[in-house]
């Protein structure tokens, strides 16, 4: 079984004492409701450190007032299960008070990259992230701390905000893991009936579409935007929240594929919103 | 002659190999134009940490847009001097560009005690200060960081902005250093011309007389407040910006001092504002 740690001071102690030993360590910090794609995160955090550290901890700070913090899966149990076969050597799993005291009030706050995408229908989200990644960093000081493209803007979110304050730690993207049939995995997906499951099937078909559109040689962002929507439209049971292309890591806005760009959709089935997105490569060598 | 380093990577190597050798680091964070209060700072470094590193960097992320940015004195040479007089191991000096680079933007925000006293005139420049000390201590990663309790907000919001991100820092508070007249050292007191020296000399006078009533017994921060107000419009070259009590370290509003507290200051003489305090003891036994 994994070492179970709860407090900060203990979760200290462990990783001193791994770095004492000349270990390396790394990090994988989730919210729970681990599914493949967490395990995908560990697998390549055992690959290239010594020790790995997992956190469960779903993070009021960002979750907006009529979002789904009360709601969201907790499956404690499973994911200690998950990371034992997984050969997680500590899970950190702290209480809301370790993490935020009484009269506890500092924030990072990452600006332009978070203005966009899903820092406009969430506003408070990024400023939630980037200040418990900034806590949980700090207190397991790992050497590299890995997360999914399927939160491509986190990604890049973390990534700025580890150069601009000069972080020593390095932040690892892993591409997305989906189901057989191209869903992504996430832990919303359990909110999904079956008819809004199949429907959401429509996202990586999209996304599909889209790399076609760039492999073909399109050039011009707003007709593949548009190719986008009009395939997602056509899934009555999907309500877009947005479809974006921007540059990729910058996030600025572009008009011509010159350049590697993230193409990002974010859509409601239900009321449960999912996202997804693929990187779209100038070179029209396209990935997924 | 202390290393000169400029470049944040080369920074991050000589710690590195200090640290591989089992040395323990102090840093000494500065804006140069050193006096006796930094070098008290450097001494309280040496005598607990094995290697000593004091930055020389103006931040222009905590001067507002009227402030003394571009008049704050530069006394480079001297800083050195005083650097190497002082057994300086590390003198990082980094350009503007370096810390700051195009694109930068992700900004530490101190919630609460960063409202009052010096935040309430200088909205942004607490900002300013908890993000720059959060990238330079991420550069340099002491093990202990030593700051002047001349500036005694600035403490308190350093040491909330650690504990809130449980960065891995310790963050020490040296006493005033105080000139032989009483007036507290300051980078700013070459602004002074004769005759408004003489006069900020009231603030030491006012500190004083607030220790004795503290010390008589007088349990009422009403009272004491109005006696230092009272004591510095005794002197008509002086323009209270503020005069404040509040315990300490919350820098929660108090009338009774029954509990350790602060008595801060913040004064004009012609256009350079000054600011100095005391900490009044709950225990009626009051030290400087």
């Amino acid at each position: 079984m994994p070492k179970v740690v709860e407090c900060i001071t203990e979760m200290r102690k462990v990783v001193a004492e791994a770095r004492l030993a000349g270990k390396t360590i790394g990090f994988v910090p989730t919210m729970g409701a681990l599914h493949e794609g967490h395990m995908t995160l560990v697998r390549e955090a055992k690959k290239v450190c010594d020790v790995v550290v997992v956190s469960i901890f779903i993070n009021p700070t960002q979750f907006g007032p009529n979002e789904d913090f009360d709601a969201y899966p907790r499956t404690w149990a499973e994911d200690l299960n998950a990371c034992r076969s997984a050969g997680v050597d500590v899970v950190f799993h702290p209480h809301v008070h370790e993490m935020y005291p009484d009269n506890w009030g500092t924030w990072v706050t990452v600006e332009d990259v978070t203005d966009k995408l899903c820092g406009k229908s969430r506003p408070i989200h990024f400023r939630g992230v980037a200040t418990v990644v900034t806590k949980l960093l700090n207190i397991v000081q790992p050497d590299k701390a890995f997360f999914g493209q399927k939160d491509a803007q986190q990604v890049v979110v973390l990534k700025k905000m580890v150069r601009d304050l000069n972080m020593p730690y390095e932040i690892v993207m892993v591409p997305i893991v989906r189901d057989v049939d191209g869903l992504a995995k996430s832990s919303r997906n359990v909110y999904l009936n079956s008819e809004q499951r199949q429907a959401a099937l429509v996202l990586y078909k999209s996304l599909c579409k889209a790399q076609e559109l760039c492999r073909s040689g399109e050039p011009d962002s707003r007709k593949i935007r548009e190719a986008v929507i009009a395939c997602i439209e056509s899934v009555s049971l999907a309500k877009i929240d947005y479809v974006e292309i921007y540059s990729f890591p910058d996030l600025a806005d572009i008009d011509t594929l010159d350049q590697d760009a993230l193409l990002a959709v974010a859509v409601k089935f239900g009321t449960t919103r999912l996202i997804d997105n693929t990187i779209l490569k100038s070179n029209h060598i396209c990935g997924g």
